[in-house]
């Protein structure tokens, strides 16, 4: 286990994922991480929005990026009146969270936290913190708020790793690193023996990239495979149990999640293997009709890796998610426990219930 | 209509997908083509078989390729005793045959009519055409078998059109250029509005390669997809029937195709959208139990287009085919109709039953 954690450990600290810092905020790129280690550096909080959209960070990176960018934008209308500081945040708020739309509600949640934590330290004033002290409570409040999501997390990969078998394969899709890390270092902690296949996600390759990086930086065995590949691994492998998380749980039990999730799903049904997903149930979409799955610019399913696949001619489409319904969905894995998927109007949500 | 056949017909001269002349097979490249066209030189049958086993030509290719390669052997062993010539071929059949597993009865039944048609050149000796009669045979037999190939892929093609709407949307997977050229040409003559959604095929891009680029050439319209979004598009966009070749129909209905085929159709029965494949039945296979899916090397899917895509630390794995049961198949397109996976012992086989 001498690797465990190493890679994951590093991508998880705040300053990797994105950080807010003397009127900049820098956010690791993973369009190319592994693979190359760059930070994007944005000087306005337009810039982090224009990120957050181009996919510069994914998974859960985009919910510590657009807090960091209500830090900047903090940092632009330092020395205004008050009321001109907030109207300017609220102003940010809308930006950076309608930068990708299938996610923008969850944002929201957050930015407004962010928006209550400028009220909160303009209220009180600078305390020795100097001129930036409203950008730095606001990024305070960030990794506090963090914190609290790495342990519900937590909570929701201990019950999720309680439903391994003790030895087996794991099939994943498109992981985010915060909860694939929880979930693996709670399989470890209950001794169980899991070999993981991860389908490699195109058009981004994050499943190959980040979900099988993290994975094996913990010190699993890991085989990665192309996405027409699911279905005959779990046909010639004998998968255990399918796993992910989503971009959205609604409250009716839909699940969106990155594009190739509902196809695993359906096959994962058909082999009678059992499918779970993590996170907790957004309040904010009762049901699945709340939800705009974003279309992304089609020409980027013709290139892999930069290099172009397929005829000048012929036409691309890419849905960035695809919905999961209820009926192909084994459990959901909350911080509160297993909870059906026809049964997540008994989540107890809190003011914090976005934070899983 | 003004690029209808434009490329589909220079790709299917034989020329052009393989061809023996003055002691050489050249091959086209199709691990590149569309993109450059670069042609393999072969100087022995030997590297013919490893041309073959490289994938430098796919789909339909290799059995022509198989059968160039054994002009090339006439030709290496010309000059010897009769017997001796014999020999040298039958032990060519074998190294040709043998250079994909999961399609070895196929080109032995390919090789053997070269084999044939050899034993026939010699035995009628050399009337004005030099000393390279019997390579000259063999390549002459090959544009014979394979012009009764494309006329009986043509009637299959012309049955399979029949199931498509009067306009619609057809998916397809990783399809060898005559059928699917066939069956757009058929489509074309009945009317028929179509639009195609093409899996790319990960990890050759043989979809978005090879695929749409036929289907663009015949003049229709031709979206390019990931292999994570079949079932996404079955649900977003009314598919109306998904249809594919095969590398191996089985007697009992089983079907063996590129990898993903699998896949598709079980998220299709979910859909309930009817899957049509086109072949015969391959009477050397009665049941699914004597075909060995050929397991390429693994670290092929961690590229893409030549660029790493994972950690070098992870493993991969490369199923080159999956198998379709019967039961998710509507029915098989075939030269003689259309039958049911469960009723292809109705097909009335005869020598050339390998042709379509």
């Amino acid at each position: 286990m001498e690797r465990q954690d190493k890679g994951l450990a590093w991508m998880l600290q705040y300053e990797n994922i994105a950080w807010y810092e003397d009127g900049k905020v820098r956010i690791l790129d993973r369009r190319i991480y592994p693979i190359e280690t760059v930070f994007a550096e944005c000087t306005t909080h337009q810039e982090v929005a224009k990120a957050i959209t181009d996919m510069v960070t994914q998974s859960a990176g985009p919910y510590v990026a657009c807090a960091m960018g209500m830090a900047l934008a903090a940092h632009e209308c330092r020395g205004k009146s008050e009321a001109e500081q907030m109207k300017y945040l609220e102003d940010a708020a809308y930006t950076i969270s309608h930068a990708r739309p299938t996610t923008t509600k969850r944002m929201q949640k957050i930015v407004g936290g962010c928006v209550d934590a400028a009220r909160k330290a303009l209220a009180e004033g600078p305390c020795g913190a100097g001129e930036d002290y409203v950008a730095e409570a606001i990024r305070d409040y960030t990794v506090e708020v963090n914190n609290l999501r790495y342990y519900r997390i937590g909570q929701a990969g201990k019950y999720l790793a309680e439903k391994f078998p003790s030895k087996g394969a794991i099939m994943t899709q498109c992981f985010a690193e915060t909860i694939v890390g929880q979930m693996l270092k709670e399989a470890r902690l209950q001794g169980k023996d899991i070999r993981l296949f991860c389908p490699e996600t195109r058009p981004y390759f994050q499943g190959s990239r980040l979900t099988a990086t993290v994975a094996y930086d913990m010190g699993f065995d890991v085989t990665v495979i192309t996405d027409n590949m699911p279905a005959a691994v779990m046909k010639n492998e004998g998968i255990d149990l399918f796993t992910c998380a989503a971009d959205v749980i609604c409250v009716d039990g839909h699940v969106v999640n990155k594009v190739g999730t509902y196809q695993i799903a359906i096959a994962a049904k058909y082999h009678g293997i059992p499918v779970y997903v993590s996170g907790g149930p957004d309040q904010a979409h009762p049901t699945i009709d709340t939800v705009h799955v974003e279309m992304r610019e089609p020409s980027f399913v013709l290139q892999a890796m930069g290099t172009r696949t397929a005829n000048p001619n012929v036409k691309g489409y890419y849905p960035a998610f695809d919905i999961t319904p209820p009926e192909l969905i084994t459990g959901i894995a909350t911080d509160q426990g297993i909870l059906l998927p026809t049964e997540l109007h008994k989540y107890v949500a809190d003011a914090d219930d976005f934070l899983v």
